[in-house]
């Protein structure tokens, strides 16, 4: 199984510095998942209990600090629902055993309010032992796939991506065909171990980008096929090369969960985050923040130099970029779904 | 509150590549770490929980392998002595925050038969809720103090330990009480955190080095002191300059347990570890090992170049030190300690 870490450390392109655009979908949820916990979560063990553990875990966390903001939202929102009892949080801070837990660690709010432990390995297997989680929470992360479709990979194979690096763009319905299916099969395996680990009543959180980065990744695929163009890189290597990446949609969710029967829907909503991102800033620091995030996947199949001259040439075109996402922006908007274990 | 985390990495001098003694010390305490889970464990805990979860917490775990060897022991006690209940194990990593997590989380054994959690933070604080775990390890560790006691580092004081890096080989009674005293407090923190977060009748084992470093510490003193007589070493730093590490006497140990009053002694012990390490490996490899232990918390006071310097010098000695550790490493032992939560 493959992982592909954000970039580590606290450098220029690092992503604990370059994360404005999950900043904003942290935002766009909050008070969803604030909603969802005061109206939806419904865990029973509790009261029963003499040690009033309550226990959190986020999937896909990356190395901070908006893991954090996220986690100090949710136990905020748990301590106001559960006023009248005194309880204790752990919150469990999971990712690919190839995340800088380093960093993440030595950045954990000195304040906080809850006993924090690093969990390493993939979230489509087990990580936690049976009925032991009461509230999952999954942002910016489970639209990265396990893998890229292997069907994609095989330049005999009707799904054969020619000239792009994601189902994005393409006319051909074999590409999206294999995405989806491989959607389908991670998702199958992210909510099988869920069940099991998520108590009765208990809650996952999810919300995974729609629109906007479908939108942005064209323009670092464009600059790969530039370099094809100038005869510096071998066509072959970008027709071989997709984004792991899926966008579902709520149809996508929908269907994958009650496949699974382990859940009930609470909600699932197409959000417009409100946040004046573009506003407040430049084309550039979304496109530093998306090289953060795409640098060692690119890496990995082209290799360093290849992968940085692409995301530099991207951030040059920042101007362009600008003008196209004033006027295509706004329709950015993110999946939020909650789930509540039957 | 300082910290001295052992070598990073994998590199030749890194303590994952360098921990014989430590492995010695797990040999040694094997059979009596068994023998306490198979006796003395008692926790009820289990009988009336309807998904039997068993935690397990190793305090001061540095970065492996040495600590999965522990926990895998640990886990099979517990498997043997519950035979007849399926159990899942929770096994909680803890070291400072600034120990090397992502090398301890990349060689995490692929077989393992327990979920795995990192918990950064000094082990002489809480790390955890009240009640929730159920066995405490920990090896090689709590000789650490969590600071150098404060009238070493006064000139003035009548505790000022000249010519030395330890209370070993001074004949001021001031420097061994400052040394016991630090001990002392260090203690009371560790047991009143350990005494909230283990349930009533779990169980906490200490292992803690009682001869061996104590004699092989005095070399890498020597060389220092070598380094003030060529004139390259201000000896006030050499002065000033105090291992941050106490041994606790069988005594020592009764007496904090019993102030703190919330744990009985099932056993304390001197043990003679019946590996042979003096006869497989030489005195080099052990000194590379100290190496790996000390450099850290060398280089934090001296500085990169002379902790450099004097740890080379040091292991340049190994024949002069084999001979010595012949006539006198047998005499060597560690001391057990098996305390049960009232």
């Amino acid at each position: 199984m493959s992982s592909f870490p954000m970039n580590a450390g606290d450098g220029p392109y690092s992503y604990s510095k370059n994360s404005p655009l999950a900043k904003e979908a942290l935002n766009g949820a909050k008070r969803m998942v604030r909603d969802a916990i005061i109206q939806n979560l419904d865990i029973k063990i509790m009261l029963s209990s003499s040690s009033n553990i309550i226990c959190i875990a986020d999937f896909g966390c990356s190395v901070g600090p908006n893991t954090f903001i996220a986690m100090q939202h949710v136990v905020q929102a748990l301590k106001d629902k559960y006023h009248n009892k005194i309880l204790e949080f752990q919150v469990f801070f999971n990712d690919h055993v190839t995340n800088d837990f380093n960093t993440l660690f030595r950045s954990l709010p000195i304040d906080r309010s809850y006993y924090a432990f690093g969990v390493p390995g993939t979230f489509h297997g087990r990580l936690f032992p049976s009925r032991s989680i009461h509230f999952a929470h999954s942002i910016n992360s489970i639209h990265w796939l396990s893998k890229c479709p292997e069907e994609l990979l095989d330049e005999k194979s009707p799904a054969w991506n020619k000239g792009l690096i994601h189902y994005m763009g393409t006319s051909n319905v074999e590409v999206l065909n294999a995405y989806v299916a491989q959607f389908e099969k991670d998702m199958e395996m992210l909510l099988n171990a869920r069940a099991e680990e998520i108590v009765e009543g208990g809650m996952m959180v999810l919300v995974t980008p729609f629109e906007s980065y479908l939108r942005l990744i064209k323009f670092f695929g464009s600059s790969l096929m530039d370099l094809v163009n100038e005869g510096k890189l071998d066509e072959f290597l970008v027709d071989s090369f997709n984004l792991p990446m899926y966008f579902p949609s709520p149809e996508d969710m929908t269907k994958v969960v009650e496949k699974n029967g382990c859940f009930n829907i609470e909600k699932v909503e197409l959000t417009y985050p409100k946040s004046k991102l573009v506003d407040e800033a430049d084309a550039k620091t979304i496109m530093i923040n998306l090289r953060a995030i795409l640098e060692g996947v690119l890496s990995n199949h082209f290799g360093c130099k290849i992968a940085e001259e692409a995301c530099t040439r991207t951030i040059l075109k920042s101007d362009e970029i600008s003008i196209w996402m004033k006027a295509n922006y706004e329709r950015s908007c993110q999946l939020f779904i909650a789930l509540k274990r039957k």
